[in-house]
C-alpha cells in the first residue's frame, strides 16, 4: 500500500447524489441560479471579494462544457478562465511547484475558474510513479498551506470534483475517439485512467481527503448529465459566494509559530562601530567579486535558484551594497527587483503574489531591493493593512520562505542597519547635494520621525522570521564598505555551500 | 517509531517566546487586559457566545495558579471551571470517550475553563502504551471532528499548552515534594513525565500538530513565570474573544458527505398496506419479547450499549411500539427519553449536547422517543435554527452516530410511517375520545397542515442519514401490530448479532 495508515474520508465513494430535478424544474432553477450569480457580480466587485474556483475530475467528465454552462450569463469582464495543463512546461519546471498556479491568482472583486489545478499535477505524480510518499506529503502540505493562506487573506476558494463511473467514462472516451472531430481530445492518459480506474479512484480519494478543509472544502459533482452537473455547480457557487460575502474581511486566528527560529539580537544591541580599512576593502572586494563571478556560473550550471532580499533603514546603503553584489554577476543571470508600494493590480491580490510573480528560475539570482517584509513594517505602521493581516504575516512569510528553500533556493536576507544620527547626516547630505536630491523625499523625513515605532516593528520582525532555513544577516552599515564586504562574504559562503551540496 | 510518517509541525519546539515586559509594564498591561476581559463579559452574554478554554501542559507548569490569575476580576456567575481528571472513572469508562468532556460544555454566553481536557487522556494513552496507533488516529479524528462541530456551531474554542523545560519541571517537582503541604500534588505520573521528558515532548508535539486547526488553534504559553504566563493567556483570550464576537453566528461551509450511505425508498413509495393476523401477532409478540428479555441480560453481561431512536409521523404509533419493546426489558437496564423541545439550558448549548447527556452506559439500553433528528425536521421547518444549521446537521448527525457505533453501541433508528388519511382518522378519534384527548393538541393539527413540507424534509433526512453503520428501519404502521412485530424482530436480530460478535 502506497499510502500511510491515515483515516481517509471517502468523499467520492460516499457522496450523496442529490435527486436530479425534472427537465422542467431543472431548466427553471438553472435560470434562477444564473440570475442569482449575475446578481452577485456587482456585490463581489463592491466587496472586493476574490473568488478562485477549481474544477478537477475524471477525464471526459465534462468540466469544460459545464464551465460553459455556468458562465453563460456572466459578464466576461467579470470572470476569467485559467486552463492549466496537467504537466508543467520545461520553463515552468524551473520555478517552484506552486508558481504556475499562483501567478494566475484572481484579483479582488473578480472570479476565476481553474480548469484543473494543483490536484491534477499531484495525483498525476503519484500515479505515474514520479513521486515518493515523501514528495506527496510535501506537496499536500504546500497545497493545504496555500489554500489556508488564500482563505485567511479573504479569498473564496471553491473546489469541485467531477465524478463519473468507469463505464460512463469508457463510453464517453469511445464516443470521442470514434469521431474524427473530437478524437484529438482523447489522449493516452485518459485511456490509462480508465483502464486503471480503481487505482486512480484511490489516489483521488486520498488527495480529496487530505485537502478537504472546512475553509476550502470539496464539492463532488455528479457529472453524468451536463446540465444537471452545471446546476449542481451553480447551487454550490451561489451558496458559497453568499456565505463568503457575509464573512468577508473578518479577522482570522493568528497561528502559533511552527518554524525553527534562531536567536537574533535587538537593534539597540548591535555594534555599529565596525569598520574596514579602505585598502583592505579594495582587495577584499576584488577577491570576493571574483569568487562570486565563478560561483554564479557554477550555480547556473547546477540550476540552483537564489533569492537575495534587502531590507534596511532609509539611507542605510542598500543600493550601493546591492551594486557590489550585482557588479560581479553576469547580467543574463540575475535581476534586481526594486519594490515600491504595490500597483493597483498587485494590491488587489494576496500580498505575496507580486513576489511569487518575481521569483527567479533555477540557476538565476533575484535580488529584491525591499521585499515582502513591507507587510510587517510600512504596511503595519501606516495602516495599509489590518492588524490581523500583519500579525498573520510572520507565519505567512515563514511559510513562503520555507516553500522557496524546500524548492532548493538559497534565500539570503540582509538587514542593513545604521543609527539615527548617521541617517540624519546622510539625509542632510542628500538634501544639500544637487545630484543626490532625487534620493530624498518628504516621506523619508516623515518615516524618520517614526524611528522608534519602526525599530519596534523591525525587532519583532527579526525575532519572528529569523528561521534556520532563511536567517537574517545583519549588515552594520555606518561604514558602508564594511557592510558591503560582509554581504559579499555571506553571499559567497552561502553559494559555495549550495554548489557543493549540489555536486 | 510509533508515529506514521506525517509532516509534524513542531509547535512547542519552535514557539516564539515573546519578550517578557518589565515588572511595571507587566502589571500595567495585566490590569488593562483584565479590564478588557471584564468588559467582554456583557458582550459575550449579549452575543450568546459560548467560550470553551482548554488548559493543557506539563505537570507543575502552573495551570491552576495561572487560571487563578486570569479569572481574578471576572464575575463568578459568568464563568466556570471543569477540573478534569487525567483518567476517566470506571463509571465514565462505560460511556464514549468524549462523553465526560462534552457533558461539561458551557452554555451560550458563558465561558468555561477546562483544566486539562481530551489531550491529557489521549497523550496519556499513547505514553502508557494502552493505545495502538489505530486507537490514537481514531481519537484524533474524534477530537478534530468535535472541535470543528463546536466551532461550526458558534463556539469559541481556545487551546493553551503550558510549556516549561525539563530542568524547570524537575526543580518545581522537587520543591513541591519537599514541602509536606504540597507533596501530595506530586504524583508518580509527574515524576515519570519528567524522567521521560523527551519522549513526552514528542508525543505532545504530535498531538498538537494533529489537532492544530485554524478554527481551534493552539497557543503555547511560556510558563516559566506565573504572572507572565497569565498575561500571555489574557492577551490571546481577549484577542480571540474579540475576533469571535465579530465572526459570531456566521454561516459556515456545508461539508460533503463522507459516510457510506445505503439507498432507502422515498415515503411515497412505501407499501403501507402491510398487516399481520391478530392471532399471529399475539404469538409472535410473546416469542419475540421472550427472546428480547434473554438478549437484554446477555448484552448487560457483555456490556454492549444500545441506542434505539424513534421518529415518525404524529399518531403513527411510536408510543405503543416503544412499549412493546420496553415491556420485555428489565427496568434496571433501560431508560426511555421522551424528547420535547429543548429546555433553555439545553437550547443554550450545541444541539447534540442534550443527547450526549442522555447516552446509556455500556450494557444499558436508551430509547429515544423523538431524537436529534428534530434538527432537520421541526427545527428546520419552524425556523428554530438557521438554514446553515440544519444543512450542516446531516453531517453532524452522521458523525455523532459514527462516534456511537465506533464506541461499540448498537444504534437502531426507526421511522414509523402512516398515510395522511390514517393520521386524520386517528386525530379525530383522539379528539372524540375523552381519555385520549391529552394526546392531541392544536400543534398536531398545525403540523398536519404542513404534511407535504414534512414529507420533503423527511425524505431528505432519510436519504442523507441512512448510513450503513446506523441505517433507518421503516415501520409501516397503518397496522400498528404489524409495525410492533417488525420493530421487535429488528431489535432482536440486531442484539443477537451484537452479542454474538462480542463473544
Amino acid at each position: 500500500m502506497y499510502w500511510g495508515e491515515t483515516m481517509r474520508d471517502n468523499l467520492i465513494k460516499h457522496f450523496v447524489k442529490t435527486e436530479k430535478p425534472s427537465r422542467e424544474a431543472l431548466k427553471e432553477e438553472m435560470a434562477a441560479q444564473r440570475a442569482k450569480l449575475s446578481g452577485f457580480q456587482l456585490k463581489i466587485k463592491e466587496a472586493k471579494l476574490p473568488v478562485m474556483i477549481i474544477f478537477e475530475g475524471w477525464g471526459a467528465a465534462g468540466k469544460g462544457s459545464v464551465l460553459g454552462e455556468v458562465i453563460k450569463d456572466i459578464d466576461p469582464r467579470f470572470f476569467s478562465v485559467a486552463k492549466m495543463e496537467a504537466e508543467p512546461t520545461p520553463e515552468e519546471k524551473r520555478k517552484p511547484f506552486l508558481y504556475r498556479y499562483l501567478v494566475e491568482l484572481p484579483e479582488a472583486g473578480k472570479f476565476k475558474f481553474f480548469d484543473t489545478c494543483w490536484m491534477e499535477e499531484v495525483t498525476g505524480g503519484v500515479l505515474n510513479g514520479t513521486y515518493t510518499q515523501k514528495d506527496y506529503r510535501h506537496k499536500i502540505h504546500s497545497i493545504v498551506t496555500t489554500e489556508r493562506q488564500l482563505t485567511d487573506n479573504g479569498y473564496l476558494v471553491m473546489k469541485f470534483f467531477f465524478q463519473i463511473g468507469k463505464k460512463e467514462q469508457k463510453k464517453r472516451l469511445s464516443a470521442l475517439a470514434s469521431d474524427k472531430n473530437t478524437s484529438w481530445r482523447v489522449d493516452d492518459k485518459d485511456l490509462w485512467e480508465n483502464r486503471h480506474y480503481d487505482d486512480c479512484l484511490e489516489v483521488y480519494e486520498q488527495y480529496l481527503s487530505d485537502t478537504n478543509r472546512p475553509t476550502a472544502p470539496w464539492y463532488i459533482i455528479d457529472a453524468k448529465d451536463k446540465k444537471w452537473a452545471a446546476l449542481q455547480v451553480l447551487r454550490y457557487l451561489t451558496q458559497g459566494i453568499d456565505t463568503a460575502l457575509k464573512n468577508h474581511a473578518l479577522a482570522v486566528p493568528i497561528l502559533q509559530n511552527t518554524f525553527p527560529l534562531e536567536p537574533i539580537p535587538y537593534l539597540k544591541d548591535l555594534d555599529l562601530s565596525k569598520t574596514i580599512d579602505p585598502k583592505d576593502y579594495k582587495e577584499e572586494l576584488k577577491r570576493l567579486q571574483g569568487e562570486l563571478r565563478d560561483l554564479h556560473y557554477e550555480l547556473y550550471r547546477k540550476k540552483i535558484p537564489v533569492v537575495i532580499a534587502y531590507e534596511g533603514m532609509d539611507a542605510a546603503g542598500k543600493g550601493g551594497n546591492i551594486k557590489r553584489i550585482t557588479g560581479a554577476l553576469d547580467p543574463r543571470g540575475y535581476i534586481v527587483h526594486p519594490i515600491a508600494s504595490p500597483e493597483p493590480h498587485e494590491k488587489a491580490r494576496f500580498f505575496l503574489w507580486r513576489f511569487w510573480n518575481r521569483l527567479p528560475k533555477t540557476g538565476h539570482i533575484a535580488v529584491f531591493d525591499r521585499t515582502w517584509y513591507g507587510r510587517v513594517m510600512v504596511e503595519r505602521l501606516e495602516g495599509f493593512c489590518s492588524e490581523n493581516d500583519w500579525q498573520r504575516a510572520y507565519n505567512e512569510i515563514n511559510e513562503f520562505e520555507k516553500e522557496l528553500t524546500d524548492w532548493g533556493a538559497v534565500v539570503l536576507k540582509f538587514w542593513v542597519q545604521i543609527d539615527s544620527d548617521t541617517q540624519l547626516a546622510r539625509f542632510t547630505d542628500r538634501q544639500n547635494t544637487p545630484e543626490k536630491q532625487w534620493k530624498i523625499t518628504d516621506e523619508d523625513w516623515r518615516n524618520r520621525e517614526k524611528w522608534d515605532l519602526y525599530e519596534e516593528a523591525i525587532n519583532e520582525m527579526l525575532q519572528k522570521t529569523n528561521t534556520s532555513f532563511a536567517p537574517w544577516h545583519i549588515l552594520e552599515s555606518v561604514d558602508k564598505k564594511y557592510a558591503r564586504i560582509k554581504a559579499l562574504k555571506i553571499v559567497v559562503a552561502a553559494l559555495r555551500k549550495a554548489c557543493k551540496k549540489a555536486e
